[in-house]
């Protein structure tokens, strides 16, 4: 609220077009409630046309239980990300219209459809897999038209090469790799959109967990590459299912 | 070029339609051409709409004329960054067309008008201005609109506050700080479009050249922060822009 | 005991106006007490008005039952931090005075009254409350006046913002953040009280076990922070209340 | 502002006792005002009785009489630290009222007489004195009786013990140390005030820049030893002097 | 064996004072013998006057109770470190003369005597006590005389101060210390003798699993202070008494 | 398929001689398969005249049968590294003709005999083994003739020099050492051959989980030594291979 | 020398069918000559066929034109690394029949024709060049033959791809690049021949001086990548070459 | 001073046999003397039977006059470490007795005879050598006999092997190299004697400015090596020469 519309409020609250309460209202409220162990922000909905999304893995089953039906309540879609299987067992049970995916640990329940752009999810390795169904189940709740392209790293880039044309079609690609983590620049350079990096913590030795991988990205000399934290699949989701929302903007 | 494509043009071969020379031509062209101590990605503006861009600081006047004249001659913009005074002005005084923007140390020569969408250049202090600079004049010659929103880190986060409205109106933000980075998270908070992060080498002692400031941006508890390597003002631009033109696509 | 002081003691054993035992009672007096696998700073209650401190974690049940008993038997208020809690079933059996905490895993056995100021514990997430409840329980031993204030991080700043005079009504803050640690510098920027900055292992990837977190805080562009070690609530709670006694001091 | 006051000043402007520009100054009013190139914080002073501090190393001779100027217009205590000796010259012609101190690099030019506690200044060795300097000026600045405690260090234990109880009569006490800065816990194990540790880059090879006694401050066994950052003189002289502005406190 | 010598053995063998055979083995004879999975270096027992010694954490029992074995046939001094409880169990039923130290987690079996000088082993903390006596009784085992100063850390420096003479009073001092690792500057700084520092792993967060103890060590303001590996007792000790050792040489 | 015989094959097409299929086969035909959750590079067999090698520690037993039956079934020889026991029975059950190698965790099945050089394999210590075996069977599957120098680190550096002349002989030697890694330089300093280090995660406290040696191998001040990541024997035995192979080509 | 040798060398002094001298001198005689300031590795020529390389930088022209004569005397082949142009000019007039390659800062003094085998030097972008040019002139040096393929990165993978069977006809690849380091597990995956790796400290911010590469690189997907010292030019064409030497032994 | 100590020196206060100045004299004597600028103190003479060591590094000629002009005055030997060039001309000039050294960059003046043990200080390469005079340096100013065994270095260990027992007949060994640092293992592993290991900041790239050496030596395998602190030549010349001291104690 700018100064004009400040203004303009209070006139009108002298003038008693608006009474006190409507002002108050307006000027005090703010974009939160608090729910005792939990503030969930539901102002995240209006911001990015999606509520706030649980991480399950620290939470209790209890603690779950009393979010996720919060959300439902409000008729909001629900993600619980790095949700155990045992958890996971609970809430689908009191909840049978969310799905459980195991490889990506995430606990989906849909309610309104959303729509976003074309997001292609390409990994290095199977054993990247986990982390990019996390990213991939993450895009399509928000509505995502998503495309995996597995195992194509560069140790064998032949096998990304073959697939260049699908990945350009897509608003942005998402490049989840390990080890050395180069598949992020070799697909920079073939590509002509925007591409979110998600380094892994597959490897050993020095590969420091995922750091060499995360240290390649940030320094890719491919300009259309920007990164994510380790195994952060969820992050390498949302972020390119916002970027493929500009694509409605004016 | 998938089998389809490439049986029909067999096919056209066969058939005459198609010269064995043209055939030749669309198979084997190599989308680049070797300059000799330089090879120019000629295939880079058919990809990003965008040519070559070229790093200023490694190379001598004399390289620095051969490409850039070679640029001009093939009608393409001209983006030289990191580059030192002294040879901007050799360059300004052989491509008079040419700007160099000393802050943050760029030469451009626009040829032909690009369109891309809003983007918000936002700084934490007053010594990220040559970082954020880079990026934002990066961001204009690739068509952007572009928003400075400077000095408004969280030591005085009622500055930033006050500009949110303004920022969330773009497509992107470019968050540029240093020290312990924590605007990208702040701004992250605030805005629902995504923010590319760039950490700069400003602070002391324990911020380890910018190495603090990346990681706190890329371990972000905002999901819509995106980080680029430190003091990388050209990437972070470079970034933004091509998210920003996402909008025009179907 | 200055020069002065020692002159006139001597100066009295030669006089006999101080026994010869006593003037080696004072000057021989060293100020703990050996107690075979640990050596009790008794010293320490009279530098800070807070007996030692007994780290729980590695010390068996018999060691603790033996320590605590001697600090009982001496009138002295028992705090025992980063207790198991089967550790702590055998304290709370042989010293039905004493409380026992689960999440902040704090045993405590309050003697006499002592006062400190007021002290607000601020968290990021709700990951971060074990670490803020130490903290808080800590200080609370310690005479001071705690108010909670959780789960306000910069991801949704607004939620801090809302609190910002509560805290501000306090001596100290403590503020109690893993991931990148930005609530610190945040908070800083929103009061003019000391902050004392506590990061959390809470995170993953490059988060460093807390490293990020600790460089955002040491790194911050506010003045008025200073850092603890990860993890390391009572600290923060301790030197909190530390500094709340000095709206004492003459 | 809550929401209480915040309907006693609607229900004012209803009622008219509140003109309608009264009401907007107050709810508009921003606590900063733009200068061109930089944001000055006019807020702080209200926060911490204290102007924000200017950091001289990286600002121009015009930027710095520029916003001295201004600071000075409004009658507000200046403080400019990490500033060249050439620059203060020009500072100190144009503001003789104003001095420069070489040793902390400290250009100070107070208005208003504040008041603050007793801060004890300690140096590991002579090569920390110049960080120790910027403490004490700073401090000094905000009103502090400041002790210097000067090359006292481990290596010589003895005579930081003879100087112990000068130190314990102060409020708070600044160490400031390089090397491997045992110094800090020393300090800390000796007295029962809050003690904010500075770590210095003094030292050479594995000292790695400060990062040594920085490590070995933050993992202090004394629980009264918060940490800044290194070489951060300034910090630790505000921190301090914050502290022991607590003891005038209700 | 050098040129004169070698001189003189091949003379003998011309004029035929010395066999071929026993020249063959003069010159040959390596000094260890192959024992299969591992190579005793029987020469070190010239070397330093006491055999190698067996690290037990990584062997099965087996292979200690052959090891173990081929050393009592020789009638040498056996030492086996980091030996877990189930395997020491086994060899001290197979070689009852030899004795267990759970804490130190060392089987040690005693042969010849031998001497070394007085050896100092200080910790910082009760927790640094099994590290402590890992150096103690190697130590013992290389017959030095072995004097405990255990938790005497510089949080209560007093302790360490009450215990100086002692300490001075042997030929060499290992300081045993985790977290900040500040003991060995400050005992380094009370005495006359070398200092061998070992840090340890006790502590949390950025004490970096012993790497802050470790850098503290080796940048100590103290001259008389060299460092060894984290954990390392057996080292400390080992060092201790070989420098001890130099007390009967020439 | 350079410009030439691309030509040839088009004309080839035109004039008939060349069928519109086999000239699709010849230019769409990529060197690779997919299998579902796998993507066996095939061509990899015609690179190195050896199959790609599975990582079977992060497999199902169902994805292990699956891979290797796709291989068997080809008639290529199948190496399984980091292969559990549990997982290795279940192999071994299914495919009598393999063996499962418990020490280097390896199952191989091979299939046709291939050629290549001598390939000495020396470590440090007896700790080191594991990883050596790794490497060594990794060589042998490759055809390589093997020599093991097993525990003759630079602790007692005369085990290593008796056997200098036999590692000359080989074609290429890896080194297998951690703690220090120094045997690297070592064994570079004694013979003119290359030497492939492969640090290993042996030791503990300061050695990093192997950084320690593995830097201290990038390092090394002998000019023949390259280095591979930490515990990687497969990578050593194969880089070896490679090397020795080298003797048989023109 | 085995023991077989040494019987046999006995029995014919004992027999005196060897003078004793001539035994003294062949058990005496070790493999090198004190020259003063440096001992010179005579023995080295031997091992490798290729004499001591001089490390140019920290030496003074006296000390240069003392070892370059030193082996011109010799006749053997002279290579200085790392030189700079004011001692290679003094080295030049000296000795006119040697070369100074100012690109690669190397003299060179060829004597004797030595031959080895194909080596290709692929770099990822121009600012490799120097660190490439030193390997590929010590490559020559050594007698390899040296192909230059420059400025193929991965940011434009088809730039490599044009060139890969020229690279594959070599021996072995040397990879030189900086920033992410990617071009040496493209490579790597690219071609069948041993690949060694140099990382480069081309780039800014979170390279790390060239750590970053040197991570990627020791990281590889690719199993036959081994990796050189950062910038280490000289050894990385050193032991190309040395392997290429591998085609011509037994 | 013991409880028995003491209550003798009070019941002598008490009959009058001690004077009560004399009481306080010993009873307050702290054993240094303030010189305004810096602390000398004076008691390291009778704790090490050598005066403090001055650092020249960062002090300036004036400073530097007045510390040696007291020490001369009390009849010290004086050692000035790190000292450059220009201001060692002022020293010599104003005392003829001192000598300059310049490759060990140290002042000697020495007053009156010490005397210490055999020490050796052996060197990996050239580069090494200003560190291992200022080594060699500060032990001969201790009183030691000191043995130079320079350029030894593992890349050719039969230089080293040759000079062993040179080095065995002395009581300590100091092991000076950079790089990767492992001639402190080969040394430690050929000889009983304690080894002090200096790790240099000679090398480049990942050696980290030392740090890599250093980690090498802190992991040694030999049991016989103790570290000191990148380039910190002083230190292990102080130590040696502490350590070697010992043969003259009881």
């Amino acid at each position: 609220m700018d100064e004009k519309a400040l203004r303009a409020l209070l006139g009108q609250v002298k003038t008693g077009k608006v009474t006190l309460d409507d002002a108050v209202g307006k000027l005090k409220d703010l974009p939160y409630a608090e729910l005792g162990y939990a503030t969930v922000d539901t102002h995240r909905n209006l911001r990015f046309g999606f509520p706030e999304v649980v991480l399950g893995e620290p939470k209790t089953v209890e603690q779950l239980l009393g979010i996720v039906g919060a959300l439902v309540e409000r008729k909001q879609t629900v993600l619980v990300t790095r949700l155990q299987p045992d958890k996971a067992e609970a809430l689908v049970a009191r909840f049978p219209k969310g799905q459980y995916h195991p490889v990506a640990r995430i606990f989906h329940l849909p309610q309104r459809k959303v729509k976003a752009g074309r997001v292609a999810i390409v990994t290095g390795g199977t054993s990247d897999i986990p982390v990019a169904e996390e990213a991939a189940l993450t895009a399509e709740a928000m509505g995502a038209d998503v495309r995996r392209v597995y195992d194509v790293g560069v140790a064998g880039i032949h096998r990304l090469l073959r697939r260049r044309e699908e990945i350009q079609e897509c608003h942005v690609a998402v490049a989840v790799a390990g080890m050395e983590g180069a598949l992020a620049s070799a697909l920079g350079g073939l590509v002509g959109i925007p591409v979110v990096a998600v380094p892994t913590s597959v490897g050993y030795g020095a590969n420091l967990g995922g750091i060499s991988a995360l240290l390649s990205m940030v320094n890719s000399c491919a300009s259309n590459v920007a990164t994510m934290n380790i195994d952060n699949g969820f992050g390498g989701g949302f972020y390119a299912a916002l970027i493929s929302r500009t694509k409605g903007r004016s």
